[in-house]
């Protein structure tokens, strides 16, 4: 539908853009960053949700791909990636079913942190006759899922005496929005994170358990744990595309973002405010940027911010000096682009001002 | 996929379970009320995005459907709509040309709140030799779209003047939250709403406009508005399936809401946690719970609420009672329907306790 060479003032809104130098260069830098600390790079690909994308990144030295859903794994898999880690405790018959059919074609982890997960796993494992490795994930706080460190050593025992698993490793994540993360940065977070890891594993492997991966971090503390000895491998996502969040947090440059949402101004409601063709369901509006001091979105090259929405309706407020016209198009940066990708089929790719290809959002609206 | 006579608790989470005896029954309740106040029901299908369940609508005396944008009208349209109005101040060439297009298969109705919108939908009818008929966006305190009523007239007039439109009347949207809305009851802003577009039609009719329709109103508002003398047509969305914010505001019954998201306990962080299979990319997190009070989900026959989320993680706060165990599957009804359709692929249908239909949601991801 949309042709390559078609000039980014042509296409019509809304509409994802990807700046493909800039993500190109994002691929490269973070992985020589992790690269450079002796660490492995698993990029989380709910990001983008794109199988071509992840093979980019794999290209570029990634050691494989993290996902949050078997049917993400799935659409993956079939994309060409050979090393999966489902980094989430799935739960459900046909799931395991179906992780134990994808361990067939593909080296695929899974997540476990519950007696129910690990038997249920290893049943369907063994039906099928393949072998899933096992990441046991630790809660550091975030009480979302994972077991605590002091309960690591019991799972970890139970997945080792379990037909069709083979105990791969810990992991753990931790949003520097937890609870109890208040006024430490993102540096300490990540090192903590890493080390409170590393010194487990440590109390593992002197207990006899053989645990290969070490693996933690998000974009910000995936840089500060990776210099921390022992932390094996790093599972960010965002950093691919970048967002407002990110570079209003420091994380990112905002120079290095590399994905905004084009729309078209289509109503004027005050002289202060401008109204365009993106709200909620272009957006997302998952993080409640009131809590994070930020709002929904942040124009590229002028003052003026989403400041609210209904479902298509993103109403801007204009800062000194930002008058756009109706009919006048203007992009912006996303609060959080994970979410914002997940409610759009496609993103398009572009170069020097214009299209050159459009990526089918594959993984988009798998569910299960 | 999904068989027809699939028990629902065999069915694979998290999914989005509509109850059809339900579902009709809100069709046809809400079509007799605001029938029997003598004024049309156009529901605004952007709540189900569903053709097929617009049929519905229509088939139970819908005068025709709402949309909110050109692709979702060209969607409705190959489904079998054949009266349609975009309550949307659509702008850009490629917009106007579709729906110039789109005009030769259905009566289409298209808002307009800018000279730009109107010269630039006239000159694509024009040039396609179809008409569009106009409706003006009225801004009554939103501050999103639309012009205030004093410059209703002027617009109208141009609207009269140019090719290829027939002015068709006026619309207004105003949510219940809209700023200054505090401490009034639906009731109540219901009737103001239509009060200030009948008694506006009424001027523009004395002027000489010939304003055929006044169209407002939304699920909290629309049957106390279309009490109104001179309110002819209300656009209500949400009353299709009703969700847990229509639910504690008292606009419908819990026993009405018809739409409930099936998920998975995967994990139990606390005696008072469970975390489900289910995060802000299947309930969505446009609304902020916390400015209305609510939560982003509630257990539907438990004292249970999804209190947090990250992206496939729904955190539940349990209440006194509560202990669904890692496996167990707790229905949720979403703070917001709308959005939480719109991150989904297919709406299940049942009736009984098992599937009965699986309808594919073909006018979600619909960007332009």
């Amino acid at each position: 539908m949309i042709r390559p060479g078609t000039p980014i003032s042509d296409l019509d809104t809304p509409c994802l853009l990807v700046d493909l130098p800039k993500m190109d260069a994002n691929i490269r830098n973070w992985q020589t960053a992790i690269s450079a600390s002796g660490a492995k790079l698993r990029p989380h690909v709910k990001t983008h949700k794109v199988p071509e994308i992840a093979l980019r990144q794999q290209r570029a030295g990634a050691a494989g791909i993290t996902v949050a859903k078997v049917s993400e794994a799935e659409v993956f898999a079939a994309g060409g990636c050979d090393d999966i880690f489902i980094a989430y405790p799935i739960i459900g018959v046909e799931k395991w079913r179906r992780a134990a059919e994808l361990a067939r074609t593909c080296t695929l982890a899974v997540g476990v942190d519950s007696e129910v997960g690990a038997r249920g796993l290893s049943s369907a494992a063994a039906a099928a006759g393949t072998t899933i490795r096992v990441r046991v994930e630790i809660d550091l706080g975030m009480n979302r899922s994972g077991v605590p460190p002091a309960k690591a050593e019991a799972l970890c025992r139970l997945v080792m005496t379990l037909p069709g698993l083979e105990l791969d490793g810990l992991f753990t994540f931790r949003s520097v929005f937890f609870a109890g993360a208040e006024g430490r940065t993102a540096a300490d977070l990540g090192r903590e994170e890493g080390e409170l890891m590393a010194s487990l594993a440590d109390r593992l492997r002197v207990s006899g358990f053989p645990i290969r991966e070490v693996s933690l971090g998000s974009t910000p503390t995936a840089r500060y744990a990776a210099q921390v000895p022992g932390v094996t491998e790093l599972r960010p996502g965002t950093y691919i595309f970048g967002d407002y969040m990110m570079a209003e947090y420091g994380v990112i440059s905002y120079d290095d973002v590399a994905l905004s949402i084009l729309c078209t101004v289509v109503s004027r409601p005050a002289p202060d405010k401008a109204t365009v063709d993106g709200g909620s369901k272009t957006f997302s509006g998952d993080i409640v940027p009131a809590r994070l001091n930020l709002k929904y979105a942040r124009a590229v090259g002028m003052d003026a911010y989403v400041e609210s929405m209904s479902e298509e309706h993103g109403v801007v407020r204009l800062g000194p000096g930002a008058d756009p016209q109706i009919g006048d198009k203007v992009a912006f940066y996303p609060v959080h682009v994970c979410t914002a990708v997940n409610l759009s089929d496609e993103l398009i790719g572009v170069c020097d001002g214009k299209v050159e290809q459009v990526f089918p959002i594959l993984a988009r609206g798998k569910r299960t």
